[in-house]
């Protein structure tokens, strides 16, 4: 997906939502641990409930990796899954150097597909630059995170007064595409949202930390919302965990329909819808 | 495995190798793409001719995730096939946030089995909690890398006159098991060493970027070395592709004997054995 297709999305489905599948099989309804993938199984219909309200899903690899081969297996039918229209996630967080960067890349963009995959910059920039050349592919890029621990170095201020976050994003947009860059931005850092757009006008965030970390979608949203919208809002488990049992589906599709509809009124308040 | 193991088997095998099976189709001598699982036929093969001389593998996972779920059942494979007496690295550079890094941990460390895995510490110290919770097994946090791109963050000073690397060194120290604690520090930063060795004296380096990237086996491994050796020295591509033909085994043996024969030099000039 290139960019004008997310905006596109976003006001045909009225809204910015990004749903994380956090699939966990200790947490989902026992009634589908008789099938035979029952991680595959809640989320096709969590999918199936909640895809005309968000613009996006967001598979955490973790929790695929910790059930080893087979849980890979349920993640690549999810992906599958996915309709076209809605960008495809994988929050994989990964990052290392030239060759094995490469293998990432085709892991996540050839062999799987996924339109997005986040990635960490600590290993420096030229990390990047494999996941950069592949043509409507989003490199979704850490910058300053909604959790505790984003102190300890992300907005830690370096000799020339600039706090790594913000070097770590001017950095990012030297790549050839970087239209096609996003950032994770956190919404427990409003302090930081006006620089963040000072330094990144245009780009589109993915905001993890609304609901169960504290954030608040409106105030996160009026602030960092840009032309274009330019923020995807991410919730994970106050939606796919928000019914427990056969209605679970039921329930995530009420939860994402009032987030959408809280969306609705913010791109209107904004102007753009 | 703890930390007198790895020392015993430094000074058993007379070796501060790591061994990076960084397995690639494209590279495997053509014979082995007849087997049913040509990854897993080489690395048992490199596996078995190579591990007299090393005290660890080093799993890089991008190189598995690329062949998607078969990869990964490739990658179970390997690791159950490594010798219970050599330390299992996955090279994974995972870091994420609570409940997510509570899955990668159970992915490496529960379910894998992996002695110790790779991370990356830009969302702060919280997220290596989870990994460092697990008795025997290791974090092996990312400090200063051998590559281009490391200047870009990792060594920049900030408005304490700290670079980056060392801070993230000194609040990985904090960590509860901190004996537990490895930190990669690439083999081409020897300007470094020195404050490396002064705020981590004691902690275990794995050492990246000797040969291929331009370190010198001699050099680091005297500037690094401590009184328990302290180091493990990676090499990958050099050692598992020396070969190209069937007779690839024989000559990835001979490599790493090289290697083997200028580390226990070097232990015995160190007084280690």
């Amino acid at each position: 997906m290139n960019k004008k297709d997310i905006i596109n999305q976003i006001k045909i489905r009225k809204s910015f939502l990004c749903i994380g599948l956090d699939t966990d099989l200790e947490r989902i309804p026992k009634h589908l641990l008789q099938y035979e993938d029952p991680i595959f199984e809640f989320n096709k219909q969590i999918i199936d409930s909640t895809k005309d309200f968000c613009v996006a899903f967001k598979i955490n690899t973790a929790f695929y990796e910790s059930y080893g081969s087979s849980g890979w297996n349920s993640m690549e039918k999810t992906l599958d899954y996915i309709p076209e229209n809605i960008l495809s996630i994988a929050d994989a967080k990964r990052g290392d150097i030239g060759n094995t960067s490469k293998k990432y890349a085709e892991a996540f963009f050839k062999n799987l597909n996924f339109d997005a995959i986040t990635l960490s910059a600590y290993m420096g920039i030229e990390t990047l630059t494999h996941y950069n050349s592949y043509e409507n592919k989003w490199c979704i890029i850490l910058a300053l995170t909604s959790n505790v621990g984003s102190s300890d170095f992300q907005t830690v201020v370096d000799h020339e007064g600039v706090p790594l976050y913000e070097r770590v994003i001017k950095s990012s947009l030297k790549l050839k595409r970087n239209d096609n860059i996003m950032f994770v931005v956190g919404a427990t850092n409003e302090e930081n949202y006006d620089n963040i757009r000072k330094i990144a006008p245009d780009n589109f965030l993915l905001v993890p930390g609304v609901g169960a970390q504290g954030g608040n979608l409106e105030t996160v949203s009026n602030k960092l919302i840009n032309k274009d919208c330019g923020i995807l809002i991410n919730s994970s488990r106050s939606i796919i965990y928000s019914g427990t049992d056969e209605h679970f589906a039921k329930c995530a599709r009420e939860s994402a329909k009032a987030l959408q509809n809280d969306m609705q009124r913010i791109l209107k308040n904004n102007s753009i819808i």
